[in-house]
């Protein structure tokens, strides 16, 4: 059985694990205690170098890098996958853009704004990355404004790497109502055969550390 | 004939560069704007919407995102590519590591410390996408500290990727000599056939804009 190493407030994790519950794929998912430092630690990094979840274990095969896990799932079930080369490309396009341009600005704004301590919220930090946010979601909204999907006329794994963030509903500069477009998309992805919120797909929560 | 849609500062647009330099592929550069605004302008809006170099452009093929576009160089060529399923996952994990954990934080740093005018030079967000940005040479330092090259035997579009802004010598808070095994893997790098630096290889220089 595929083994996701994950926790429920990572929004990396919550692509992996939504890609593997949409597609159809028996695992289950093991929790990884971040908030203790687990990912800092000797054993973690032996699973991964990098210090990062989500990984991914089925037998010998250990992959990490949602975008990897991602695109592993879909060739191997061949579901939320382009129809030929050129989408293909098209996908692998915004699963890159989410990665360097939606996420690298969405997961630590959310964190620092709801899981870090006050002392190491900073303000300037905050405004800048929310700036930066901001101006992805522009590029998203004009994207799926216009479209059912990004990529094709089915959701494939662009889809549901870009709304990895968008469905958790902690404070972080995020509302659906200021994105018609955005919120009518997340509404299409969430009516999917199979989709769970963050939180039921993955344990930990917030509430534990309360 | 291919043409790349980039500017010399752009690290993320040398990763696209020097893979096309070193796959030995004809490619010319076209220079674009940046700094007077060009990547916002509608023009080049209809060329990617994404609002970013680079963009590669081989007739009717317009591709953006460096990661996809080494991609699309290594296949075409069969150079900086895997010799198995496996070192192509891993590959791509590094490529999405870099895109994700490595130039997110070294791209809008070396722009905020070089580029952008002392009242957009944030100091707490400098010093947080420093600490960052030191947390992924970590990284990098583990693994090119005890072999030659990021994925197998030879050098791949993983390594090509990795190293986009690190040839550049602006201050950054990145100074080779504090980083021995990233040191020698960038002279393996730089000792590559055809391996040209960046202000070389693109169009744009801070010079121009002295």
């Amino acid at each position: 059985m595929i083994q996701l190493h994950c926790f429920g407030e990572s929004g990396n994790s919550y692509k992996a694990a939504l890609t593997l519950e949409l597609a159809g794929l028996e695992w289950e998912p093991v929790f990884v205690d971040f908030f203790n430092g687990e990912t800092r630690g000797p054993e973690f990094r032996r699973l991964n170098p990098m210090g990062e979840v989500p990984v991914m274990v089925e037998g010998d095969l250990v992959l990490s890098q949602s975008g990897v896990i991602q695109d592993y799932i879909s060739s191997k079930t061949g579901k939320f996958g382009g129809r030929s080369a050129a989408e293909r490309r098209e996908i692998l396009r915004w699963v890159f853009w989410d990665n360097n341009k939606m996420s690298s600005q969405a997961g630590p704004l959310r964190f620092m704004m709801n899981f870090l301590p006050p002392e190491k919220r900073l303000e300037p930090v905050i405004a800048w990355l929310a700036g930066r946010f901001r101006a992805a979601l522009e590029v998203l909204e004009g994207e799926v404004g216009r479209r059912d999907w990004l990529v094709g006329a089915q959701p494939t794994i662009a889809d549901l790497a870009c709304c990895g963030y968008l469905f958790y509903t902690e404070p972080f500069h995020f509302d659906r109502a200021d994105w018609p477009g955005i919120d009518a998309w997340l509404s299409r992805i969430a009516d999917l055969p199979g989709w769970t919120p963050p939180y039921d797909l993955m344990p930990g929560h917030p509430s534990d550390r309360a």
